[in-house]
């Protein structure tokens, strides 16, 4: 998958610099869209950064509640697309087969299904079915961590993608064992969105749903589907760099999720289960 | 409209420090779901910062290419969702009403109906699709911004949005004059999306559709769906502080947008149609 950076042509402007405007390469984080089918029926899209697309694909349908064990998924091809006549395989259309008896959202739902059935009225409601949906019960996790092991986990995913630093364009998503601090997988996109997914479907693929004893960490900010999406995988901590919102952090209360937010350098504000937090051995 | 922050109790964390743990008050940037309804069918759900609501739902119409003048628009009410008897308004359903005539998209596409109707197999085709789709035709318009202007925009951006700056959870989009250099609206959200939808709302709705002559400039990067908003709304210059994605930088060229990313200091890089941005008086 030699897809993730591409070669580009910029022109650099620097102002009141001798050689104001340059023509010179730049290298950009890959976007292109992923159509997501089920036994050959187009399930969503989603613009994604080309790459271990069956784990999107299937971290994707943990998110949304429609499997919950590697068990529940057979196969998966790269298919042609419509009009291609399957000649020209563009690598963006994969085709997932699931164990018979797997229930599928209504087609119209897909990508936003969850919001459109669910949480449509107010964010009351939508934690609600969330709750409901849930299959593993993130509130009940015993997982702990050190504020110490927490302080630095956003140095090891700076350092997980260094090969793409170039292109300041890619998030970022790690699994940490909470116990060790040792990192279990590291996933990058364009969206945060789907390098979450990415690392949920590798737990899936990998038999290790539900995710207990694990700290998932983001770059950026925390967002109710971020959060949503950790508690759909059983993960018992989300760590983000940057500010969760007002929504984020209720839907972590109300699942029992620890949500921990701004941590950089050595602080850090968590918003939820500060039990798991475990002060340093000072 | 007293929701766009919130105060939630935090848990603050330092390592090492002597009063190591506190307890004490943070604010949000407050992140809801707003249900888009049109004729009083759901449209669309997505997640946002209240406030400017029907400047939201109609840009995102703008930016779907449902409607693309004022006209279009006849009337907006915040509804009581199903459930209350209409009785409990959460302000988070507003139903819109149109001009009769507009041809609405099929509900099962709602929110993605681009990509799922035309992006489907890869960048190229999902390009082609919005350079049909868009009214407007971006690539004719003879604006042009000096270096030095564009420079100040980041600034002039985040002072306009100081208020929320405690939250450190917002991003904001902010329209400019390219000539005057004139800051003409700002709007903030949790998603970047929606704040450049509510400011291609606040243009239908003061008759200035399509954006000529103004630059968008928006906090974070620019993805291929921030570009595709500026061209449907006729805008033909983007600027982002961070990096833009490898099909953002394709749909700005095939759609002769003036695409600048690392807008930063006195340098940025400028990725398609630099004729556009003038070097400094110099």
């Amino acid at each position: 998958m030699g897809r993730i950076t591409a070669r580009r042509a910029v022109t650099r402007i620097v102002i009141g610099a001798e050689h104001a405007r340059t023509r010179r390469p730049d290298v950009l984080a890959v976007e292109e869209p992923l159509e997501i089918r089920v036994g050959a029926a187009p399930l969503a899209v989603t613009m994604r950064t080309p790459g271990n697309d069956v784990e999107l694909a299937l971290g994707f349908l943990v998110s949304e509640g429609v499997i919950t064990h590697g068990d529940h998924f057979r196969s998966a091809i790269h298919c042609g697309g419509p009009g291609t006549g399957g000649a020209d395989n563009t690598y963006n259309v994969l085709d997932l087969t699931l164990e018979d008896g797997v229930v599928l959202p209504a087609p119209e739902l897909t990508r936003n299904f969850y919001t459109t059935s669910s949480c449509g009225i107010c964010g009351k409601a939508s934690i609600e079915a969330v709750e409901t949906v849930s299959t593993f019960a993130v509130s009940m996790d015993a997982a702990a961590v050190t504020a110490t092991a927490l302080a630095g986990f956003p140095a090891a995913l700076r350092s997980g993608q260094a090969v793409f630093e170039k292109t300041g364009g890619l998030h970022a998503a790690a699994l940490f064992d909470s116990a060790t601090g040792e990192l279990l997988v590291l996933r990058e996109d364009v969206g945060r969105h789907n390098a979450v997914d990415k690392v949920v479907g590798w737990a899936l693929l990998n038999d290790r749903l539900p995710l207990r004893g694990t700290v998932l960490q983001v770059s950026g900010r925390a967002s109710f589907e971020l959060v949503q999406k950790a508690v759909m995988a059983g993960i018992p901590i989300l760590a983000a760099v940057s500010a969760p919102s007002s929504l984020a952090a209720e839907l972590a209360e109300a699942s029992g999720l620890t949500l921990v937010g701004f941590l950089r350098g050595d602080s850090m504000n968590v918003y939820s289960r500060p039990d798991r937090v475990l002060s340093a051995s000072t």
